[in-house]
């Protein structure tokens, strides 16, 4: 069956409720994107047609998480390919509203705060980032919530990738701290053959970046496979790595609880590495800000 | 039936999915309450079991919106009584949860932000009140909605009376805002005979203090009857009424747009009036603070 655009909350809410009828289904997923998708949103897409009766994806550019006006200028639209990609997974739906159908009266008053989770690392270089990605998620939460249906109410599962780890983190907190009707389901990242962590806005990169900005993803390793070994992480040798690589301006390079985003106390830095932990590394590279992240398991 | 008393979200969402069933209802009232119930709160109840096949009532005193530890401590507790009132009115479920089970992590990090609209009225002598009061609202959106249901998913209401005028009114906002997936039911205040708005904090006045009260709703009154004649509303005359009784200590006292909650501009006062707004009063009388409103419409 050919995959299916809407445009507004009702047609969203009334083609959900049709499929889930004619399918029978008992459970629905939502993939929530900013288009100009690539392979990391296939694995969400997939993970999602894998584990859900009907799945919708949206894609939506949000003004409220974008802090420079030419950032969101340039944000890459491109909603015949993203359509092309979501139907070969096997989506069922794909909303697309206007800036108008989510902020029909502007801005909204009522806000969702990340608070001080929100304002660390990514939250540093990007004010009020967090609490307009929270915002959205939100109302996107509400949209994709499964409609009427035959029999029990289905499941309902959104799915959000590992790369943006604090994002993750938040979101998940969110629905916890805010009772969302909702499994938030991680999908790990995916990288390109050499390494680097797949991202809409890579295609900045010139060749020379992008070769550079593989060092993030070098590091990271570096430090898993201390953590495996269960050998102190060695984070500061993994940071002058980092440093050597001239085309690439660190922001942060740090291990945190994943789910605080709170630095590991030093010690465990220098002792052998047991536990849990998260990896989290930003750098400006040529045009772009990269992220990447690996969690530690140990 | 008798009246069903659960104390966690998952007791609620399988009771209330079984009454569901067992009535083949297709809708669900919600009406959230912090206890000591009075009969402003039974209209509450009374509307929402004319309207839905299931009727589910919240009892939370939420440590989240009051400012001092002393109001929290000394609003007051009688569970037993409202739950014979609720169940006089034909609700279904109370849900009455501990403060672990709303907030099992301590307070919530990620949380509702009311904005510029929580900070004017109320939300001048109670910082953070409406952040608080509005984070709770929506768990408790989320914690009753409906679950599991033969055939088509069930309507979804909340009821709020207009008493708490600036709350309904920022409630409204984040069901707008955020997209929650139910319809906000405004019930009209009740008052007593000699026009008192009820409120749980009316037994803390003196019988000479409950006498001096009636010059808010008397003041109200006054600019109501102009209203309706196509007066100016003269609200200066009204404020000084307020003003001649020494045991009532004026905050405020004006009329406002009732979606921004802003005065009107001060020809709207001087001119015949047309349309529509909300008279707003607030007082300290004795050891509480009282707050009423009247809808002028005309």
């Amino acid at each position: 069956m050919a995959i299916q655009l809407v445009t507004t909350a009702a047609e969203l809410r009334a083609a959900s409720s049709r499929l889930l009828a004619r399918k029978h289904g008992t459970s629905q997923g939502l993939v929530p994107t900013m288009g100009a998708l690539h392979e990391g949103h296939a694995q969400l897409a997939r993970t999602a047609v894998e584990q859900n009766d009907v799945v919708v994806a949206s894609i939506f550019v949000n003004p409220l998480q974008f802090g420079e006006a030419a950032d969101l200028d340039r944000y890459p639209r491109t909603l015949e390919a993203d359509m092309a990609l979501l139907e070969a997974e096997g989506v069922d739906l794909v909303f697309a509203p206007g800036v108008d159908e989510v902020y029909p009266d502007g801005e909204p008053l009522v806000r969702i705060t990340a608070g001080t989770l929100g304002q660390k690392w990514e939250g540093e270089s990007r004010p009020g980032h967090f609490d307009g990605a929270l915002t959205v998620v939100a109302k996107l939460l509400h949209y994709g919530m499964p409609g009427s249906a035959p029999g029990t109410l289905p499941a309902y599962r959104a799915y959000f990738g590992q790369k943006d780890a604090q994002q993750l983190t938040l979101v998940q907190r969110m629905v916890t701290d805010l009772n969302f009707p909702v499994e938030i389901v991680p999908v790990p990242t995916v990288r390109s053959a050499d390494g680097l962590a797949l991202s809409s806005r890579n295609r900045f990169l010139s060749a020379a970046e992008a070769e550079a900005a593989l060092v993030l993803s070098r590091a990271l390793r570096l430090i898993e496979a201390r953590a495996n070994a269960h050998e102190p992480l060695g984070l500061a040798s993994a940071q002058a790595l980092v440093a050597s690589q001239p085309l690439v301006e660190l922001d942060y390079f740090d291990v945190v609880d994943p789910r605080t985003l709170e630095p590991l106390a030093e010690n465990c830095q220098d002792t052998p590495f047991r536990g849990e932990a998260l990896a989290i590394i930003a750098a400006r590279v040529g045009p772009v800000r990269l992220i990447d992240n690996i969690p530690l398991s140990s």
